[in-house]
């Protein structure tokens, strides 16, 4: 199993235009939910990619963020995941590689449907203030909480 | 692994006088820490007994409490274990069979050294109505916030 402890540095921007040729990249159904998710950016969560469970805790807010993440057997996710009824989201993933970045394009589905953000993970701070968007991109909403995946879920 | 998902119906007492044999009954040293741990009685815990480790989520409070526990692998619990620093606590736990139930009483290290408190889990709330305590159990402190091991630990 993976396991994955450290801060996360990204950038969240909504989308302009998306690619023409969206559908072509490597995709990935997300379904998560949330065991607990407060207003101060603490949040522990589940999540279902493909045929991955993970749990995943969060602390704090903005573009650093501390982040502990363990990767889970199907009966632990079975097991946690009915305590997040209410509080759930699903979404394709789509990545698509930019030079040394990958952006992560989410398209929400079901109450959020229509809903488009993009995610852009860094190495450090320095990279993620100097990260040129290309046009396709729009306004950074990093930290904007209309766009955190904590309030689409509830 | 065990999973285990459902409702914790139990009470919480003093203890009045501890049994004269108490060292012979079956114990265990319990490590516990908390990812989350709110006053409405929402909390995220991680325990350590002996060898095993678990996670478990609480919702609710007095003596009916949704709880669902999974087991942790050794790695998963030591990725995570770093984020519960400032909430945690040490205790020894001992099991005392009395007739149908198990006393478990607990006796805390630490900065709680010397505290001691006594639980009993019960199949349905009117078996934990009708329990008939020994004289050597004191009040009944089920709920009481001082006692909550959330509060123990912050």
């Amino acid at each position: 199993m993976k396991e994955n402890a450290g801060c996360e540095i990204e950038r969240k921007f909504l989308v302009r235009k998306l690619p023409d040729d969206l559908t072509s990249y490597p995709k990935n159904e997300i379904a998560q939910g949330y065991l607990v998710s407060l207003d101060d950016g603490l949040q522990v969560r589940l999540r279902k990619t493909g045929e991955r469970y993970s749990l995943t805790y969060k602390r704090g807010t903005g573009n650093v963020r501390e982040e502990r993440e363990v990767e889970l057997t199907a009966n632990q996710f079975e097991t946690l995941w009915p305590a997040t009824d209410g509080k759930r989201l699903v979404k394709t993933r789509y990545e698509i590689r930019l030079g040394e970045h990958v952006v992560e394009i989410d398209v929400y589905h079901g109450r959020h449907e229509g809903l488009v953000v993009a995610e852009v993970e860094f190495d450090d701070e320095e990279a993620a203030k100097n990260f040129q968007r290309p046009d396709w991109l729009g306004d950074d909403v990093t930290g904007d909480p209309r766009y955190s995946n904590q309030l689409l879920a509830s």
